[in-house]
Formats: C-alpha cells, structure tokens, sequence
C-alpha cells in the first residue's frame, strides 16, 4: 500500500531526535553504523512500551473472561509455516540490477532507477538499471537449529515466526483441553515478530523485528462476520483511550481482491502520522483458514465439540492484530507539541510537551525540591518519592532551577510534578494558611498548580493513572 | 558442569505433565512432533512469568534510582558479537561419527557410544562410533538478512543474540548521554537471547530458546569486587521473596580457571532442581572487558567523565544475570506439593498444591458462588468479580462441588478462593449473626477459612500480593 498524503517531515524530524536525545528509541547496532530496521527501547521508551502492552492485556486479558493469554516461541518449526503457507507464499517480487546489482522490489519500481553503478560513471554516462524477471524473495528470517546446523541439512531449518498467530493456532488445542473455555473464546499473545522487509523506513513504523499485540477469537463459523465488526468498535475505543483521538484514525474497509485469501473480511485501522497515512492494526475475519491447514497438514483434529448442541465445527477465527511499536510511535506523533509561550517583548519561549495519557507515560510524577542545598527539603521530598514508588514510577531531580525543571518533564510527557517547598516544611501560605505536609502538584497540560495533602498524595495518583 | 546428584525423576515427571495438563507449558510445535529446545507459555504461565518479570522489574528498576530499564533487539549486527568476542569464540567442541554421522559433543562423551547405524545392523555386530577429532561448533543461531540474504553475501549475516548482555554495552553511551545518571548506576533488561544448544534437556532448563533478566551495573574500577559481592546477597534476597528459600540455594564461587575469561569474580546461584542442582542465576564481574573491546573494535570512546574527581575511566560492571525460564521452573518446582488428607479408613485423598506466593501467582482469587442454579448467588459472585477484576487476575468458576472447585484452584496455586454462599445474601450464620455482604475467603496453603466483608475485600486481597 502507498503511502498516502498530509505529511509533516519536518515533525517527524523532530520526533525522531527527540527519541533519541531523551533515551526512547536508538537505532539498534548504532556503535557500529545500525542495523536497518532494528531498534533499541531506551529507558524511556522502554517503560512506555511496556506501559502501552501491560494496558493491552488488562484490558483484552484481565478484564476479560473469554480470553486468555499465551507467550509462545520465536523459533518455529517449518512445518507450522509451511502448513499456514508462509514458506511457499510469504514473498515479494524482486527484481536484480545486471549493471549494479542492487536488488529492487518489483512493485515499487514506479520507472527504471539510475542504477548504483552510475556513481563510477564520468558525468553524461548516467545508467538506467538493466532489471531482471521479478522473482519472488522470501520475507522469513531463516535459521538452522540442532547438531546439523553448519551442515546443509534441510531438517535443520527453521524459521523466526513471520506473525505471532501461527503460534497461537498450533496451540490452540493444547489451550483449550487445559481450560475450561467454551467458545466464543480469544487466545492473546504479545510477542516479537520479524520480517526481513526490503526496504524498512519511517523510524520505527516499517522494521524487521517488531512487537505484536495479538488475538485469535475463535468463534462459530455463524458469529464471524458480526463479531469482525465488534472488535473493529472495540479496538478504536482502545486506541482512544491510550490518547490516539477518533479523528486521527481511518477505518479502510478492505476491498475484495486485496485482502488476504484467506480473510473474509479486513479492516485496517490507520493513523495520521507525520509521514502519512498509515495501518496501526488489523482486524481480519480470518475464517477457518488456519485451523482448518493445520488440520490437514498435521492430521490431527482440530474441530471444537459444543456439548449443548453437539455440533461439531473448525472454529472460525477473528483476529484484531496490533502493531506494537507502531501503537508506540502514534502515541508520540499524538502527544508531540510545542506551545508557544512567548511574552510580549520577550524572548521566544516554545515549550515542548509529550502530552501522553498517565496510564502509558513513562514518568508518572516527579518529585523536586524546590532547592537542592536545604536539607530538610531534600529529606521530605526524598520522604514523599519513598511513599510513591513502591505504586508507580517515579523521578526524583533536585539539580536547575525548578521551571526548567518542569520542562524537562514536560518534554518527556511526565503529568504531574510535585514541588516540596517552604510551605511543606511549615512555612506560612500567602494568605497566612497553614500549608505544613502539603506539596504543590503542577499539571504537565495546563501548568496550572494546585496544593495537596502529602497523605492524599497516593491515592490523588493512583486515581489518574487508570 | 556435570549435574549433581539428589535427583526425583519422578517428582519432574508429575511437575512436567502438571505443566502441560493446566496450560502452564506446552512443547513449541508440538503438532508437528516439537521443536526441540522451544517451549510455549500456556495461559497460566504466560501469567506467572509476567508475574515474575513484573516483579523484578519492579524491585530492580522502580523502586531504585540508580538502575534505568532498556528493550533492545534479538537481531544482531555481527560487527557487535565479533567485538564481544562471540563469532570467534562462543561455540562447544563436537565430533562426528564417520560411520552413522551423528554429531556428539566432545566435552560430554565418557567414552565412545554406541554407533546409530548399530540399529540397522544383525545382532552381535553392534558398531561402536569412530569419531572424527573435535572441531569447533558456535553456538550462535545465525541468519541472513536485507535484500542480498538468499545470496552468499556475507555482509547480509546477522545473529540472535546470544545474550542480552551486548545489547546494553552498546547502548549504553547512548543511555548515559540521554539520562541524568552517575555512576555508579545500572542499565536492566529483560528479553530474549538464543543458544543452539546441541542437547537441550530438562524440560525448559536448557532451551534454545530463552529469557534472560539482567542488569549491568557500571561502576568505578576500585568497586567492582565489593559490589558483586553485595549484588549476590540482594539476588538471595530475590529468591527468597518469590518463593524460594535460602536452604535450597547453593553459592558456588566459581574458582580460577573455570570462569570467563574476562571475569574476575562469579558466582553461580544454584537451585536443587528435581534433576540436580543447577544454576538459575550468575553474578559476574565482568570488569571493563566488554566496554573496552566494544572502545577498540568501533573506534569510539566509551570512557565516562566523573566532573567531581576529573577522572576519567571506562566503567567496570557486574551483572547479575538470571534466566527467567529457570526461575520459573524453580518456583514451580519449589511450589509442588502433595498433601495426604486421607481420612482414617476413608478413600485415598491426596491434595496437590502448588504454594505459590502471591505476588506471582498466576490467578490472584477465585470467585465462586455456592451453586450455579441459584441466580442471586450468580449475580452477587458476578459483582464480587467485577469489583475485583480491574486491580487482578480473578478466575470466576460456577461448575462442580465448591469442594472440588477449590481443589482445581489449588492444582495452580490460587492463593485464595472466595465463596459466595447463602450468609453472603442475607442468611444467618451457624450462631445466628448477621453475615450478609460478606464472603468466605479460603485460604490454600492451610485450607481455612475465614468471613471478610465484600467491602473490606478488594484492600485485604491487595496486601497480601505484595
């Protein structure tokens, strides 16, 4: 697919090297010149990602009595993947180069490139590159596995899973005779997956080794279409509430003839993002494709029995599937901003704020004395960070002067800073209250402040991390 | 190492087919015959090694300001793991038998075996191998990546992480420049790494496939030894908190000659497992060996500035690192139990338990009416549910004799049951009290009971997951 129009390089600039300079995203292998399409979570990013997938399974696992999780292996047998039709069909067209030798893929060739080889040519030579047949290249990460693995033994290859689903479905009746399950019922796993695509690009939108957040629901073959629908209402509710706005999202009912054989019925959600429109997720009536190759290919029954109406079926299957890291880049792109404080006559004042959800920030508060050189001050604000981190994250600075201290945490999306002063200590209000054991709580949005008792610190928190 | 004796096969074969029959563990492709040395986390153990993972993390980056958390990636840029000395080293001496062309590995033959082809042979004329000298076999799973991988090109091979370890030394610049740490400070990572082990074995002991938690804590050259010796006793105390006592722990300082050779201290903590004692954990002083190869193999400085002392130095590290399938192996293990509950002259009553500690338990509570047909006691099991669910993992169960149903809870080491039964409604107690809205809470390790209000619930359970 395309990628469409609406795009803001100069955001995305700016997003990827604030991902840097603040610890989310590295590019992976960077001491020695990257590895394309592989990228490291730094400390930032990776306790946002992990905030984004503990949501996810609280509220598709926990919450939920029909779903259950799992946390199988990368490492896959050949046979589940030649069964699902991932060794035979996984590819894209490729064409070689016979001047250069670099390799295009066929379908985005919009017209014959300059070829590599023209950069040895005198000026005027310029080359058009002579292109082979397309031919189809394989998108697996392959390996060998065992004693033969240096040997060319064909036993001995396997394969890092393409798609986290094809683990699910091998397993799906080892889940359901260790259950007690009874359909409709979902099987979720949040996992790696790897793809050796061509040409990875956008940050880390289109990456070789990426994060699934994955549901096969299984169901009767009766209830798939209607079902398809509901988890496509349910997963832009998701989105929502981890601060990816409705509007921001495009539903692409996918047309026939360009879905995926075995689906039914597709729709992709996409997201605005800075280099255009793009899938977060999908959400495929997968019928019973797989269970029903796995069937075949193992020879093993894979039907599902339903003691009430004793009918006996393959389970069709609904899979809301999510890109992870893709989930993570959105959120940024979404929270991104710079507002523009400037004063009149001042000097130019653009605060950068990460306005992220509380539930997914990676900071959820943190606690600043006022100054560093006052000891009582360093004692209670050292009290009040012991009381919270046993409950959340929590970053405790004391060096700078307090307002850019508040920006800082503004650029990395902390909601909530909590300042203890000369009033926490006991020091009069400026109405002469009586403001001892209470902090001032600055909002990351608004910046407005307000006064809380440090006994209802806690639990003021905890209720807006939800 | 040779694995020690005390061994109960028996005790490892229940716990194996325990794992199975509750949808702790299944084999990776076990459709297709199984991959050997991959496992798969059912429902309930895909929970408790979230749990468990969760819990480290807390401990290990939450609570403590000096440790910050990072999620790299499995695939690898070979330049990283040539410099750490892993393409040219990581691998175990293996010979081939001329006659039947199996592989051994050199280190584990006590004396030549039995030659395969034997089996296609009369009897009496049982071949023994005759073996080629050793020869060196990496490890590492290696695989092709870009748009020259079905080529030979070796620029296009990449490796799965042999351990998660090289991911944070080659980050961590990027870290220290993007965070506000000093050293000496800790960069903690969980996630996976691969080894082809030419004999997995031990049900998920020694896998090919595995997750390692680890922290590499940087320090000054002159702290290095006090330091690994204070990380092992909080690794102690680690075990200990998730269930696994100090007596069943070995301490073995690994002596001169045996280490790594870039290792000035280790010590290996040992668990007795049903099949031996093993290690689950080593904690090694790593001294600057990887930071100093990684300086000298990518041309950049990796030294860390102390502004206060103006010294300058590449940081030493000790790493506590521990396998995450292991010490879930361990906890299970640690938790089986059987108890003899027959009654004098009664039927055979063997309860088995899992005494897991709560805070990784894989389901928190189970909430179960008294009786499925009785609708007031559904509607008020459900909103017990309900209540609970957003802050738990909560199995809600109306089938079978309440007896049963806390038998089946105690099989996956539920740490409590709460019944909901005709007091809970409104129905006097044995003395006549008044017990309405409340529940019995039965606990599973001393299978007693006790009334606690629905009010009163939901915090009573939350201290007891700490």
């Amino acid at each position: 697919m395309a990628e469409r129009t609406h795009t803001d390089p100069e955001k995305m600039e700016k997003i990827v090297s604030l991902c840097k300079g603040k610890g989310f995203i590295f590019q992976s292998g960077e001491l020695y010149g990257g590895l394309n399409g592989c990228w490291d979570y730094g400390p930032l990013g990776a306790e946002l990602k992990r905030n984004l997938k503990e949501y996810w399974w609280r509220k598709n696992v926990q919450e939920r009595d029909d779903i259950v999780g799992m946390d199988g292996s990368i490492l896959t047998h050949q046979a589940v993947l030649t069964a699902s039709g991932h060794v035979g069909g996984f590819s894209d067209p490729m064409c070689d180069c016979k001047v250069c030798k670099k390799r295009y893929r066929a379908d985005q060739l919009e017209e014959v490139p300059l070829c590599e080889a023209k950069k040895q040519l005198p000026k005027g030579e310029d080359k058009r590159c002579e292109l082979t047949e397309p031919k189809e290249f394989n998108l697996m990460f392959e390996t060998k596995m065992g004693a033969s693995a240096d040997d060319d033994d064909p036993n001995a290859v396997a394969y890092l899973r393409p798609e986290t689903a094809q683990t699910i479905f091998v397993q799906y009746k080892n889940v359901l005779d260790s259950s007690r399950l009874k359909i409709p019922f979902g099987i979720a796993q949040i996992g790696k997956a790897f793809r050796n695509e061509i040409n990875p690009r956008n940050f880390t939108f289109r990456s070789r080794e990426f994060e699934q957040m994955e549901i096969e629901y299984f169901c009767h073959p009766d209830d798939g279409m209607k079902l398809t629908d509901e988890w496509l209402e349910k997963r832009l509710n998701f989105y929502e509430e981890i601060g990816v706005p409705r509007e921001k999202l495009h539903i692409l009912d996918v047309p026939d003839g360009e879905r995926a054989h075995y689906s039914k019925k597709t729709y992709d959600i996409e997201y605005e993002f800075p280099f255009g429109i793009q899938e977060l997720e999908g959400v495929a009536y997968r019928t019973d494709y797989d269970l029903g190759k796995h069937q075949e290919c193992s020879g093993k029954s894979l039907e599902y029995f339903n003691p009430e109406t004793k009918e006996r079926f393959i389970p069709h299957v609904v899979e809301p599937s999510a890109g992870c890291d893709r989930t993570v880049l959105a959120v940024i792109c979404e929270a991104y901003d710079e507002e523009d404080l400037t004063k009149e006559g001042g000097k130019p004042d653009i605060r950068k704020v990460m306005r992220l959800k509380p539930c997914i920030a990676p900071i959820k508060a943190a606690v600043l004395p006022l100054l560093k050189n006052k000891p009582e001050l360093v004692a209670k604000a050292k009290e009040v960070k012991a009381l919270l981190q046993p409950h959340m994250n929590i970053f405790y600075d004391e060096t700078a002067a307090i307002g850019r201290r508040y920006r800082r945490q503004d650029e990395v999306g902390t909601p909530f800073c909590i300042a203890i002063d000369f009033e926490t200590l006991g020091e009069e209000g400026p109405n002469g209250e009586d403001l001892s054991d209470t902090v001032t709580v600055r909002h990351r949005d608004s910046m407005e402040q307000e006064r809380i008792a440090i006994s209802e610190l806690l639990p003021w928190l905890l209720a807006r991390m939800v």
